[in-house]
Parts: C-alpha cells; sequence; structure tokens
C-alpha cells in the first residue's frame, strides 16, 4: 500500500464509501504488511520449496524427534544436519520417508520431489577424509533442488587427476571446494576456472592445522580472485550459498 | 583434436595426404592446444573484457610503472589496486586517461568502454570508516563492466537505517557487505535478503579487534546461510567473485 | 573513631563514665568496623539474602554434598552452578527442598522466599542452542531475588522475531543479551534499546567459532555502545551483575 | 499516535476538518514516528541531552571538521574521540566552546549545560600509564551528565593505596576500573565492593601483554562476581555504559 | 615416447608396418604418458620401491582393509600410517606378512625386500615420550629402504648424553631430530653437526606447549642455520624427506 | 683432577711408582670426570638426596613400573608426577613403601628420609580447584626435604582471607602462588612480600580461559616486581625452582 | 591483642593501674601495627636502600622530569627504565649525578653507595642482539647493591662457546638467562647449573618469533626443573627477582 | 689422540724419551682438542669456504661496519643479510669488493671464488613480491658456491606457467619454494617432483595473512610428503640448507 493508495483511502473516507472502522482496520496492518519492516517478516519461511533446517548437534535425540514432528505439520521438505543415527532412528519412527546419509550427518525428507535445476553445482574435494563435508554439502544442495557433480580425491600433491576432471568442473555453473590439510585446493581450482569458488575448510589434519585453522588461512589468502571461504566444515552453508548461484 | 581426428590424421599418413614431418608437427603441438592441460594456458588472460590487475603494495613506483606500461601493449583494461598517489602520478605520466580513486587507492584504465550489466551488485558498508574497502570494491565492479549502488553507513547499530534501504539491496543480484569492529551487519542483511551475500571484514576497530580478526571470525561463524567470506580488507576480491555471480 | 575518640572512650572508662564490658563492646569493632579492612571483612558474606554460590565444575559429587551440608548451617540461599544430575541426587538427600535446572545445571535451595523486585531483567538469547546459559543466568537472577523475562531464538537472522518482542526488552531496567555463533544479537539489540545490555558470548557453534571466541570478540567490538561483556557461558557472572543493576 | 489517534484522524476527514492532503501527511510519517518501527528511528539522538559522539581515529582533519560543522546544526552536545590536537584547532575555528582533553584526546562541546547527577561514577585506575583511557571515560561521563570521583595509581601491587580510597570507591553507584598490564584490580575491587564494575583492559604495558590482551583475558576471567568487560583501551563504551546504570 | 619415437611410429604407419588402429592405440596413450603432462601422471606411484602410503587416522577399520586389499592388487610395499591394533588385525585377515608397530602405531606390508642404502638416517629424540613419533619416523624410514639408527632419551636437559653420542649422529648423512616441550634439542644438534637436521615438534608436553606449538616455534626460530622443520607429531613426513636426501 | 694433580701423575709413571696401564686408566676417565665436560655428567643426579623424577603421563602402566623398579636399584627417593591410581599401584607391588597423593597425582617414595630445611616454603593457592597443582608442588617441595606450609582459598576476590594469612606468608623463604581464572592473586602477593614468589597459572577456568592462558599472561605481566612463572599446571616445577632458592 | 588482653587494658585504666595516654598508645597501634592491614603500610617504600623505580615508556619527557624531581626529594636511589637519551638530558639538568646505559635505555642515579653483596648474579645471553635487556638487567642488579657477571654471546648454536663460562655460571648464586629466537639457552643452562634459573625470553627474532612468543613459549616448557619465566624483554623484572634471591 | 696415542705417550714418559712438563702440555689440551668436546669447538668456523655470516637488522652502521672489518681479517668470505644501503656504504668504505643485493638486502664479500657446485638448487618463487627472500636465497646459495637457477612468478593460480618450467624444477638436486599468501606452491610442487623441497613462508599478503603465518601453517600442513619448512622470511635458512643438501 503505497501513499496513492492511502489517498485513495483517506477520499474514500471522505466520500463516505468506506466507514472510519473499516479504513482504521486497513491503516492498522500498514505498517506490518507493506512497508519495510512487513517484507521482514514474510521473506524467508513463505518461500515455496525452501527446506526447513535443524542443526542437530548439541540438541538431544527427544528435541530433535520433537522439532522435526512439529516440521512435519507443514508443507516444506526437511534437512537435519550434524545428525547422529540414533537420532535418525526416533525420526523415522514418526516419518517414515526419512532418509539418512551415514557420511553426511544429514537426515532428509522430500515431501515435494523438488524441480532439478538444468545447470549443476561442482563439489571438488581434495581427499577421501573430506567426506562428510561432501556429503553434508551434496544433501543439502540436492534438496534445495539442485543438480550435482562430485569430484573426490583430486588433492594437490597429485595435480593431473584434478586435470583429468577439469571438464566436468569447468562445466558447472558454481563450484564448491572442500580441503583440509593446507587447502591448496581452493587456490590451484580457483585459477583454473572461471566460476564463483566457494571454498570450505575442513577440520582434516592434525598438528599445526589447528583442526582447520591452516585450511582457513590458507583459502582466506588465495592468490586466485574468485575465492570465497565458508566456516569449517560447513558444507552446509556452502551448499547453500552455491545454490542461491546455481539459481541465479 | 579428439580421438576421431588423430585417427583421420593417421589414415592421411598412411594414404600419403600429407607426409611424416608435417603430421608430427600437428601431433607435437596436441597437448599444449587440444588437451586439458592447453586449456589451462588460454583461459584467463584472453578473454574479452577482462582487466589485467596489478597489486601495489610492497612495489615501488618504477616498478609499477614498468608493469603497466607493459600492459599497455596490450588491449585490456587495467586496474591497479593498493596504489599510493606518487604510483598514479607516475603511471599518468605514461597514460593521460588513467584515473585515481584516493580513499580506495586504485588506478583504473579503461581502454574500451565495457558495457554494463542489466542487474546490479549492490555495496553494503556498516561505517563511513569502511570507505576505502567499499570504494576499492566499487571501482574493481566498475571496471568489470558491472552495474554498482553503493549504500553506506547501514550499521547494526543504528538498524532502522539499514531498513530504509532494503528495496535497493534487496533489488540486486549479488550484495557484498562490507564491516569492521565486530561485523554483525553481514548476519543481519544474509537474514533479510535472499541473495548471496559476500562478506569482507575490515580492520576497522581496536583493542581486541585484531585488525579485522574480530569481524572475520563474526562473518565465518554467521549465523545466516548465503553469506560467504573474503580475506580482511579485500575489496577488490569481494568485487571480483561479486563480477562472476552477477554476469551469470 | 580516631586517636581522640579513643582517648575520650579511655578517659570516661577512667572516670567510671562507661564501664568496662561498654567500652570493650566499642573498641572490640574497631579494626573490624571502622578501618579499611575491616570494611572488607563483612562486606559480602553477612548481607541478609545474598546466596551462597558453589561452583561444582571439577569438584567431586561428594565435595559438593559436603559443601552444601555446611552451608545449610548458615541462613543463607544456596546456588550451585555447572553442577550435573548426580551431584543434584546427592544434595537432595540431605536437604528436600533442592532443585535442580537440567538445562541451566543448577541447584537451588530457597532457605528464605526473597522478595521480588519491581523492574525486571530481560534475558534474550539467540538460540535455543544457548538455553543452557539462558538457564543459568535465569536461576541466578532468580535466586537473587529479581523478576526475570525470557526472550527465546530472536537471533539476528530473523530479525523480525526481534522487533515482535522489543517491547518486553526495553521495558526492563538491564537487559542480558545470550548468544553465540557471531554474536551479532548483542549489537542489534545495543542498537535498539537504551538500557545497558550485558552480552554473553556463548561456545555455540562450530570451526571458526573456536569455543565462543568468535562471539565474544564480536561483543568485545560491539557499534553499540552500552555493551559490556562477561566470559564465554558465564550466565551466572551476567545476572549477578544484572542483579546489582536492576536492585538499583 | 496510537490507534485512537488514527481514528479521530480519519473522523476529521470523514467530517472535513481536514483536507486528504493534510491526513496524507500525518499518515505518511506514521510507520516513522509511532510504531515499532519508528520507534527505532528516534530512540537515541532524539533523546534530551545525549551528546553526539564522532570517532576521529582514521579521519581526516577536515572529515572530522565537516562532520562537526553539521552536528553543530543540530542542539546536541558533541563528543569527539580518539582526536588530535590538529583535528581541534580545525573544531575552534569554527566552535569557540570546543574543548580539547590532551591526554583523553577528546574534544568536548557542550552547547546545554547538562544537569549533574546526584550519584556518581568512580573511575579508578592501576597506573598513572592508564590516564589517556581514564580521561576518555571522564570526559565521556561528564558530558553524559555524571557527577565523576577520579581515583588514580591505586594498583594491586601497591594494595594500601587502595584501601585508604576504598570508601569513596564504596560510595560511587556504577564503578568504572581502568587498568594494563595483568589488570588484577578489576578483581581486587570487584571482591570489594558490591556495585557493578565495567573494566576496561588496556594496551599499557609489553611483551607478553599483546597490547592489552593479559589484561582483557584477566578481567573476563575474573573470579569476582559483579565485573563485566569493555574492549580493551574503550574509556568512552565504559562511561557510556557506567552512565545509563548511574542515572537509573 | 619423445619425439624421435612419434616419428618413428608415424613412418611404420607410412610403411603400413603398424596399422592406424594400432598407432592410434599407442599415440591416445601420448599425453599421458610421455610429455609434461604424462609426467605428473607417472612420477610417484610407478617408481620401483616407493610404498603405497595410507594415513589411517579418521578411517574405519574397514574402510583401511578395503584400500589395503586394493593396494596389495599392486606390486608395491605398503605403510599405513596412524593406525590402530584393529585396524592391524583386520588387515592381518587379508595379508599375513603385515606387520605392526604398536608405538609407531604403523602397518607395514614389504613385498620386495628393499636394498638398504649404505649411508644412514640419525633420529634423535629428546625423551622416551617421543617414542611414538620416533617409530613412526624409523618405519618409515626403514620400508623406503634406509639404514637408520635411532638415539633415544639424548635432551638438551642432559647434553652429555648427547655428546657421548655426537660421532653416530656426525656420522649420518641426514639427521632427523624429535622432541617435544621447548624442542631446544634441534637447535642444539643444528649447532654440532654439518648436516641437514629435519626437525619435527611433538606434541609431547602440557600447559602452554599448546599441543607442540612450543616446540614448532622454537624450531621454526632455531639459531642454528641447517634446520628445516615439519608438522607437529610429523614423523612420516620427516622420514619421508630424510629419506629422498639419503638417496642422493 | 686438576692440571697440578695430573703433573703429580706423570711424575709417579715416570718414578715408576704406578705403572702405565694404572696412569692410563686414571687419565681415561679424566675428561669425563675432572674438566668442564665431565662436571656435566655428573652434576645433577650423583647430589645426594635428590629424587629421581619420573613424568608419568603418556606411559602405560607397565612402562611406569619398569622405570620405577630401576630406579629402586638406586639409592635415591623417587618421585613419579602426574600419575594415576592404577599406576600407583602396580607401583605398590614392587616396593610396599611407596606412597600416593590422589589429588596431586604424584606417587612417592622415600627411601631415605631427608633432613628438613629450617625455613620453609609457602604454597599459596586461590581456590580449593587448584588443589591438584598445590599437592603437586606440596609432594615435590616435601621429598626434596624442604619445610612447606599450605595456605588455601586465599583468592582476591575475598582479600581479607588473604591480609589474615599474611604472617606466614611473610615468614617463608620463598613463596608458590598457585591461582586459574585471571590469577591476580600473584600480583597481589607480590605487592605485599618481599619475597621471591614463583607463580604458577591453573587451567582452572572456562572460556575465555583458554586451559590457563588468561592466568598465565596476567602473571607474566604483573606489576609486582618480584614474580616469575612456571607452566600452567606445573606445580612440580614451581616447587624444584622453591626448593633450589629454599636451601641458599 | 585479643578481645581478653584489651579488656584487661581498660580494667587497668580503670583500676588506675596505668594512665590514660599508656593505654591510649597501646590501643593506637592496634589496627596498624598488629593487624594484617598495618604491615602492609610499610612493607616496601620504607626499605633502606631500595630504589624508587619508573618505567618511562609512553609517558613524556617532561612528566619523566617531574617524577623524578619528586623522587630526588627521598633519599633512595632511582631507577628509570625504558628511558630515552632525550628523558636522560632533562633528567640531567636537575640532577648531575645521573647516568645514563644507552643500551640498557637506562636512568640510574645513586644517591648512596649500596654495599655490594659477594655472591653474585650470571646475566647470560644467547646473542649480542639481546644485549637492551642484558644491560636493563645489569644497571638494575646493580643499582640494588648486587654484584653482577656478564657472559654475553654464548648461545646453543656454538655451545662450547657456552662451556668455556660454565665455571662462571655456576659460581652465582641466581643465574639469569637472556635470549631471543627459540630461547633453547634457558634449558641448556637449566639442565647443566644447579642454581635457580630466571629466564628472559626477549623480542629478537622475526616470522614465527611472533615478537619474543616463540623464546617465551620455549621457556616456559623447559625440559629442565629449575628455570622460571618474565615477560618477554623484562630485564627490569629479572634482576629484581634475581636481587632478593642472591641477597638470602 | 685416543687411548692407544696416550699409553704411547705414558710410556714415553716412564722411559724418559719425553720429560713430565711436556707430556703435561700434551694431556692438558686433550679435552679440547681431541675429545668430544674438541670436536665442537673447531667444527664449523673453521671449515674451509663456509662464508662468515652477519645477521644486520637491528645492529647500528658503525656496528655492522666493525665486525665485518673483524671478520675480513680472517679468510673467510662474507655474508650479510638483512642489510640497509647505509650499512654497504659504511661496508665499501674498508672493502671496495663489497657487494650489494638491493632486492635481497644482503652484503656479499668473496674472498676467494668458490669452485661451483654441478648440481643446481632450484629456487621457484609465486610471484615478483616474493623478490627480496628469493635474492637472500639467492646470494646466500651463491656465495656458498652452489649453482642456482631461479623459476620466478609461478603461482598457483595461473598453474600453466609453473608446468612449462617444470623440467628445468625437476633437474635440480633440491629446491627452494617461495611464497606467500596461501603458500599453495609448496604443495604443488611436492606433489610434482621427486626432490626435497624446502619450503620459505613469506609476508607478503595482508588482512588474514598474519604476517605470514597463513603461508608457514598451509607449507606445515601440505599434503605432498618431501616438503619442509623454515620460518617466514627466511631465504638465507633455506638456502643454507638446500647448500648443505646440494653438495652431498
Amino acid at each position: 500500500m503505497d501513499k496513492k493508495e492511502i489517498k485513495i483511502l483517506l477520499q474514500e473516507v471522505k466520500d463516505n464509501k468506506i466507514n472510519v472502522e473499516e479504513a482504521l482496520k486497513q491503516l492498522e496492518d500498514l505498517p506490518f504488511k507493506d512497508l519495510g519492516f512487513a517484507k521482514i517478516d514474510n521473506h524467508r519461511e513463505m518461500r515455496v520449496g525452501y527446506p526447513e533446517v535443524i542443526y542437530c548437534e548439541g540438541k538431544t535425540v527427544s528435541e530433535v524427534k520433537d522439532i522435526i514432528k512439529f516440521m512435519l505439520t507443514k508443507d516444506n521438505n526437511i534437512l537435519g544436519t550434524r545428525a547422529n543415527e540414533e537420532m535418525y532412528n526416533a525420526v523415522k519412527e514418526i516419518c517414515k520417508e526419512a532418509e539418512y546419509n551415514k557420511f553426511g550427518r544429514t537426515i532428509t525428507i522430500e515431501k515435494k520431489k523438488q524441480p532439478l535445476t538444468d545447470s549443476y553445482i561442482a563439489i571438488v574435494a581434495a581427499g577421501t577424509s573430506d567426506l562428510p563435508v561432501v556429503e553434508e554439502a551434496y544433501e543439502t544442495a540436492k534438496i534445495l533442488g539442485n543438480k550435482v557433480e562430485k569430484i573426490i580425491d583430486v588433492g594437490v600433491a597429485g595435480i593431473h587427476r584434478l586435470f583429468a576432471k577439469l571438464d566436468v568442473i569447468r562445466g558447472a555453473k558454481v563450484v564448491i571446494v572442500i580441503a583440509g590439510m593446507e587447502g591448496a585446493l581452493a587456490s590451484a581450482i580457483g585459477g583454473l576456472v572461471d566460476k564463483a569458488v566457494i571454498a570450505v575448510p575442513t577440520s582434516v589434519g592434525y598438528g599445526a592445522n589447528f583442526g582447520g585453522v591452516a585450511a582457513l588461512l590458507s583459502m582466506l589468502n588465495s592468490c586466485a580472485s574468485g575465492v570465497s571461504v565458508v566456516n569449517i566444515d560447513n558444507g552446509f552453508g556452502a551448499a547453500y550459498n552455491a545454490s542461491i548461484i546455481n539459481k541465479l
């Protein structure tokens, strides 16, 4: 309701076309429906096809179950991240279609099949130890309706394996690079493709790796220009981000 | 040159259509021109419209001048980042069209006018102290051919100012958020828009800010899902990244 | 009581104006009541209504039980923080009225009902994962005799939920803000209310969160002016502090 | 303007007491002035007696001058923090009443004399080297209208000097403790007074002090319960916070 | 296959000595086998005597078993690092010759006896607590075909024990120094021998050792010139590196 | 054996007072027994009354048992630090007199009663949670033959309790201060006594305590001049150090 | 003097056994002499021969001059640390006898010649770059009345130079070890002498030295038992501490 | 002088072939010349061709001049690192042949031409900004008598440039990799060559680079096995190390 519409409303009051009570009711809702503030209210949850997301870590099995029970009353798809098997079993009791990705530790419930995108997200990972993050990213991207290509075990130390997969990586609309240890893969790929690269440092490593800090700093300081970074082990965030870009 | 073409070539040798020397020459170039490796060689610099970039910090005035002199022999636009005024003056001597953004510390030379994108990048910044990073991002985005909207001084501590600009931000195809101190703006905007948000922590602040680390960690840990992060004060990287996305 | 007064007192004894017992009583209190040192002695423990506090982490079950047994011999209320269920069960054996807050991990024994304050402390938290800290703060504030309002799950990523509760927050005399991850809520609220805000970073998060450091730095660097910070997960300290202010 | 007032307005339109244009104008301002959102807009700057604050560090002399010039058009008092002498001289040109605190590096312009509070803020500092932070806090507290008592050079290493001033400290409504090096003073005072203690770590020290980190961590881990902390060297923030509490 | 050989091949095609299909097959492999890019492909794994290496940490027992099963199909020796006893038992089921070093947590399978080098690697360690790293280095060096001398418990605090072994250390072609706590041994030996010293900081220690960081920094800052460093506890990397040097 | 003695020896050879073999034997030991280098060899272990020390953490039960078994063949007292109860039980089997301090996690075997020093070491601790470090220091000091006074629970937050014990602390020849959290006690005592203060930060605390780093930094930055610091939780080192001083 | 004794005293006054003046005198001293608090007041400044110390860093030239002017009114010796030459010149104007140590950056004013100790403090330093800290320690020790032996340039990388000076080091009553880079010298000496070793890490070094942190951590983790540590570059603190021990 | 020789000496004394004084003199030198300890004394400086090294940073111009003046009295070549131009000019006054490498900040004085090695050290650097470290390594390697190949500007972001130089790199006996920012080049090369790789992180970069820490951690965590690391910017150390290996 913009200025013009309010003017019309006032004119109608003046002209006795609507009574004061009715006009009041319409104006009352004004700041919540039509103005900046109102837009906030509705912007995310109402969007069709967006899944409800629950971060399970640090929650009890029954808390996870209860939250998902409540989510099931709505029409959205559901994604539980950092979920253990026990949580999954509890969820399974109330929802047969729930699926569990053991490596990615995700619970997914797809209530309405998402139409897949034509373009795809490439998820590239340095080593098999990065698999948990790869799978979290994969499940997130999938439930958000994206086509995904996974390219695993193409670390910088054996760079020829990376070259063998370059076509698949370059064919993507956006690339997620997942790497632990020194995280050099992000720079290598950032220099080889001309796509937005979302880098995920993983906590894979030991000693001066400091739980992923080495890879994180490496990626933030990438000499390749098109690389941005998400939190350590945050496969979900990378995929969520990539999904926004892939759907442009 | 794929398998089929090599077969044809061999057949031609066999049939004496071309001689051995000629065939050898063609095959010789094989791994550098047509295979994975060759693609690398040409992928970035040859792309039309991409500017040459020079990071001036830590270089001497005459080094900057020499490098840009060489760049001018090619046809690309040129972007110098972290350049001081002295460097600019030296460059100006060899190139009249060179322009300097004092706040952003960028030298830009636009040899061919770039066609602007229809969609735009929103550059949102928390405070006026973040201006140097804003301007670096702005000049980078512009020379890459992007339409840009700058929204300054909309920090979280005065959140109503942010709301007043929400429409402009939401209208963008991709959003760059630049903030120092506690960097909370990235989360706030990440929760309000449904676009990819590229967050740039700045070194603005003091004490436990640790030169931008507070904002960096804040942004990496953002509770909003669509946020990725680049290095502290890296306005260039954010804009480069945003440009890739804006042109999708 | 200075030298002159003591001399007068002694003269009165000599002159039989007051008897020895009475003089003794006056002198007895001397070093403890009138001098700097004496003030120290009495300032905290003797104050009516202040609870005895025991930090249970790192103590054995029987140590906790023994300490509380001793505390029960005095008249004060008792608050045990960071207590596990086993500790509670042991305490229950010696004190029927002991209550346990499972989330906040507090044991409370209210020997004399505290009169509640008229004004209230608002405890605002970003997410349900911050609940343990919320509950520790809540129990602490309650046993110190404060009226408390809890406002949960109003994180920055869904800022409209925060606005819906703004009146309750603004109605408080002092506000505790509890948030993990990037801790941006402290800045957002600090910018929206004109009350003293005591921020509690929580260790909720992962990766570059570094066990709450991200939120801690974020809060220390808050661009909002009225924010002060306590240790990571220190719900007790925040509530203790807030109680002092709420009772002004 | 609440529901009742809007109803009256509409009735006046209906009754032709005011015309549509005029009513429109009043309603137009509605969401910015009277509703939830509007409260935000006005909550800080409009408050009587609150000074405009400008953080001068990293700004040029002429930027500081321009901003203060603009501020002078409004009726509020003005506080510039982290200002150097050159900035002050520039400001002096446009405002004779501007005063400069050389140690605290503050510029203050008091356009209307503030009524002083009855209660006072105690600013306690460990050493004379902490003076810059002490003075920043002092000037901030004063321009916010608070009575202030400064107690300097009462570090923990000579604790008897602290005891000699205990009465003044205990008489305050809220206490600011400023200390560098190991910052132990905050704990010592926190254990001696029953007031809210706002601790300011300073960057005074060297080596493993790490620019104030030692004092910061010390204060965050204080074994005394009533201590909260602001950023390193943030005298302004501490005083702003203390002012809110002192005016309760 | 170099230029000359390709020419011969083409001549053979021309001369009908081999048919097109056959020549195609040989050329097809060209870029992967004989040219710059191809060298990459084969450079490491195919080298005679080089073991296959598997880093077992973070893998499940059955994953380790499966990977080694696959490795056994090739002719190389096998080294599993950071393996627990359960993994070893699983491997033993499929390969009788597998051996386990309990302290070094290595699984080794020596399919063809390596000829030993004449020169030797000296592995020098400060204390018995560094044994796990010593043994990992030892097993790695051995399976790579090196003669090794272990000199244990010669920490800097009892420097005479080190002197007693100086001849053995000086007789080596390259020296690995393994030390936790303050890691001073690397500097001491670096000052006493004229060989390349590869230093391995270990996570042995507590408190301000920070899991090996103290020793790491100490070694990186060694005042002795011939010292280079690998990651904390990385006995494997040190031995791999030393092996390259020992075989020069 | 100095120059004069060697000369005498040679004269005796010349004079046939001793034969060549015998003289050779005496000279053979020369560099190891009598010269600079030799002093090293014998300086510590041979000293009467010095205990053998074994750091048990990270060793297996049987390793601890074996090492102590070997130590028992010599005449010295024995101190095992960071030992668990299982280790103690194993040691008890081979040595009835072995004693265990459950809190300090020390095993002590006193083969010859040490004569006690006249002067004493004061061990002062902030809280009961610091007990494990207190007891480790206590057992170490005792087996080294020192008289010890323990003063517990005199933290800075209740400074009057500290004053009540000042005489005992001042009576000591050297003072060990053990404190976690913010470690302010070291500064407070350093300012109150004129003895060498050896400060031990403990890992007691949580959040921004970072496992004792807060206390460590606090103590290193102490504003009191006579304070030196040992590693976090290093009760043994502090007592060893104090013993050297106490015996001066 | 307890309750009973005061009662007796009062009875004596009453009975005229002692007069009021005499009783007053006894009571007068009560809070200042017999209680903890009184002792505090007198412990440091009044001690004969102790110098007044002023830390000059961060003070202005005129502040330093004023403070020393005031100090000169008392009878003590004076030590100014971290003083620059300009400060010294200013001090010289008001005190001819002031001396300046350029390397150590100390101003010393010896008003009464101190009697030297018989025993001496050994100050041992790794390299000539550590000289500033060596000289600060030296001047401090001297003005406190200690005999001092300096042993310079005996770093671990050339350990034979250290051995050549071992006798001098071992002859000391207490040893100060000053070293930058990896700080290994503290451990080496700690293992060679049986004296209390006070280690001073210096900020000499670069890169991963982190301004002395490498040496600091190295020294805190020393495998030698008799080493305690003071702050980075804190030559004053080490010497103050050593002086206390040397005078035992 | 071994056991046998001493026996002969004693026999000669006995047989009056040499007198006691003479024998004494020979024995006197024993521990310093022929035994373990003596070896230390002579091992490094006496070696022919080894340069004297002086680290100039933090020294005054005249100190550098004096030290080099003294060095010139010996016969060795001289290398000054981290020297500025002013230092060089001063040195030039006393030694005409002194040369200065402006980028590498080295002063070299080659008194006797070193015979060059047949094999060479490859110095590979990511970017032109790493030049100072490259040149320091280059000058060091050269004065130590090594043949050197420099390969500059082959960063990971343009990996094809690296491939073009692979043959030169693979031809080296040992490889130095110098890289700032994320330091990924070390891993890339470590995976492509089978030589010992000595990695030098440089402080080139900004923000979360933390003065070279990002590259340092990256290199320490390299997924390639043959990589060891020296301190940030330590071109000298890398070349010294490489020289030892190159001369094997």
